[in-house]
């Protein structure tokens, strides 16, 4: 058995100094991680190298040795320390050729943007002879998908998190589900929750978690739980007749704590909810500065929906442009349910909105009293008929940005469990199972 | 050369199954990664392994023919996945001892907490003979400095970043750099630019790129080029020496491309640039939906001259609350430069600020026409006695994220070179060497 997974196992190869400086995060090895883990496939080891061939060579031609595939990020940029083609091409003694397709891709790219072509991009069009081109959508390097061998293939991407993303979901998984995955459909979905903590949620469902088939796995970040649910089988119909009872239970025990599922975020959720009855929304946002309203509009089609709002971060931007009274100010503070609702009740006002939602807190590091500590923060929501408010103490360790980042996400849900309270989305995205 | 620098390097070796599952960051290698940098010890490689036996004893094998010095992360907790120290000892042959010393010390911790001692809490005392032991001042578990042989030390860390770092600064940076640093003092600086590709900027410096004291690594992200100076030497003196004139150098060669350094950001440099007068900022957004003062805010302290703004999302906001014309919106369309400059006039005027900036265009997927693609943005700064406009065409490629994050950077930009333009900040921040 250790033999046959060792055989389809996958290994990250993560190339550039920065990570051994210590200059950034390697989020590309914890993404290609988590997409691995959702497709099956065994994964072992991950290795990080600076821009340096020796170094390079000696891990591919390990890897070769060990693993199925080899996925690497990094060093395909335009620049003299981006060698990662290079180097493969030279491991395995195989030339390079340029590809006329490519180069006219990065021309009308470079020209898209006003840009001249440079002898350094020209770079970017060289390949192994007999490797597939990765597609960037967008960005000018594309990545290799290549087979030095029978029994061995190396994947290349950029180290640009965004460029790795749309690459390995349009064409890289779909080429390890058809040429790696074992002849049996694995079958995942995740569904995503508010309110509720990892060990929390884990303590829900101690019975499922020791399934083996579906399998369930927490993951965590600030704000948002998330738990995937994977399913095994030899066609997709067996592979949903595991999945859709597990999926069913766990919305069951968890109720209106899980908002959704796979791509839907809160945003999406509650514009959603929104579209269903025409109706619209408006933000007034103190401490996020803008935070609900980029979330919001970083959905497509949120125009339909979301018209705008205020970022009333000063006292005097309240009053003048959301008309909260100045004597609540001077009374209750900015940070304070009255002013929040006040807000709230403003912003609907003045844009016309069905719907306002408001946010102000302290997000620190200064301004924080005994009385009102930093992370303390108040929300409120005005409906055609509504009009309620929240505080939440999130702890100043969070820092200013876990703060405002929390706020955003805590807003959006208190709209969300507004709406459905109100029946908004009955028979709808939220209840799907 | 390269045989001196290997013979004192350190490699790192992160040993945890949740690695592998992408369930968290690695931010333990990271964090060690700078730790090491700032040491000035050599570092050229990282692992992660799963808790498994036979791979930790494959990559300590290997580290031990190249490396000085192994840093271990994991695996010394009580749980039974939990073999590291096991491990550690059977690799080289070394029985297991029980040291009393820490087993009193686990037994008092535990104590302290109302747990009782497990079978499992006391495996944590074993160590390899000859191990000396490193101090956790702050859990149940301590790591072991353990030089098997005379020219291997392997210095292993629990995987709780909190604990690794207090055992890092208290006892192993002490260690490193009594037993294994060269006594060369590491300096770096990061300069940061905007407007400039990566390719662009590394061909302004091909001379420079190729010295080696101090050495030069540039890196990308969307919108944010950064190159990172890295000099070596002696004295801190002796590194500034070598350092300040190649700083010197490439901001003279970048100009007001180069828009800060270190933990600087676009945003941080303009409401620099505005504080120093006294002076106050409103926005204006359209297509990035709060975006901007989501980054402005991001900043402690941007209250002292950030004040607020409208999210004018759909175009009746930006006639309500910004009093753009209606006949501009109906003849120019509401992206366009008649448009973007009525709106930076109209969030100046009605929030009573000095500057207003604005920002309109399409982010897409959906609304693109062949003479207004998707990607096009236009961009406004009304200052004091100033009105001005720019456009830019990102290219839909980068998707609506995409276009609106350099919607951001350029808008904070375009204020930016505005303000020096108008002899801001002279002798301050954005000129500095």
């Amino acid at each position: 058995m250790p033999n046959e997974s060792i055989n389809n196992s996958v290994e990250i190869l993560c190339i550039g100094s920065e990570l051994l400086l210590g200059n950034i995060l390697n989020g590309n090895a914890k993404w290609l991680a988590e997409e691995l883990a959702s497709l099956g496939l065994p994964h072992f080891k991950q290795t990080v190298v600076g821009d340096n061939s020796t170094r390079i060579k000696e891990e591919v031609i390990g890897a070769a040795k060990r693993c199925r595939v080899l996925i690497t990020t990094g060093g395909l940029g335009p620049t003299q320390d981006d060698i990662t083609t290079k180097t493969l091409a030279e491991t395995f003694n195989s030339p390079l050729e340029e590809s006329k397709e490519i180069l006219l891709d990065i021309e009308a790219k470079m020209q898209s943007i006003g840009k001249p072509m440079s002898i350094n991009n020209r770079k970017q069009a060289l390949f192994p002879k007999g490797a597939m081109v990765l597609p960037n959508p967008s960005g000018t390097a594309p990545g290799i998908i290549w087979s030095p061998n029978s029994s061995f293939t190396v994947i290349t991407f950029p180290g640009v998190p965004s460029e790795l993303k749309i690459m390995w979901q349009k064409t890289a998984s779909l080429w390890l589900k058809k040429n790696i995955g074992q002849g049996e459909i694995i079958l995942s979905k995740v569904l995503k929750f508010s309110g509720i903590r990892e060990s929390e949620l884990a303590e829900t469902v101690p019975d499922l978690m020791e399934a083996s088939n579906p399998t369930l796995a927490p993951y965590a970040e600030l704000g948002e739980v998330k738990l995937r649910i994977t399913a095994k089988a030899r066609t997709i119909e067996k592979a949903e007749q595991l999945l859709n009872p597990v999926n069913k239970e766990l919305r069951h025990r968890t109720g209106l704590k899980c908002f959704g599922s796979d791509d839907e975020t809160l945003a999406s959720v509650v514009l959603e909810l929104l579209r269903k009855k025409g109706q619209t929304l408006g933000v007034a946002e103190s401490c996020t500065g803008g935070g609900v309203g980029a979330a919001l509009t970083s959905m497509k089609g949120a125009s339909d929906t979301f018209v705008g709002g205020v970022i009333a971060y000063s006292n005097s931007i309240k009053q003048k442009m959301l008309d909260v009274p100045s004597d609540l100010l001077t009374q209750h503070g900015a940070v304070s349910e009255p002013v929040v609702k006040a807000m709230a009740k403003g912003v609907k006002k003045r844009l016309g909105t069905d719907w306002g939602i408001a946010v102000s807190g302290l997000a620190g590091p200064g301004g924080g009293t005994h009385l009102k500590p930093v992370g303390l923060v108040y929300f409120a929501v005005a409906g055609p008929e509504s009009l309620e408010s929240k505080a939440e103490q999130f702890g100043a360790h969070y820092g200013r940005l876990g703060i405002q980042k929390l706020s955003v996400v805590s807003s959006l849900d208190q709209l969300r469990l507004t709406l459905l309270s109100q029946g908004y989305g009955h028979d709808s995205i939220a209840f799907k199972t």
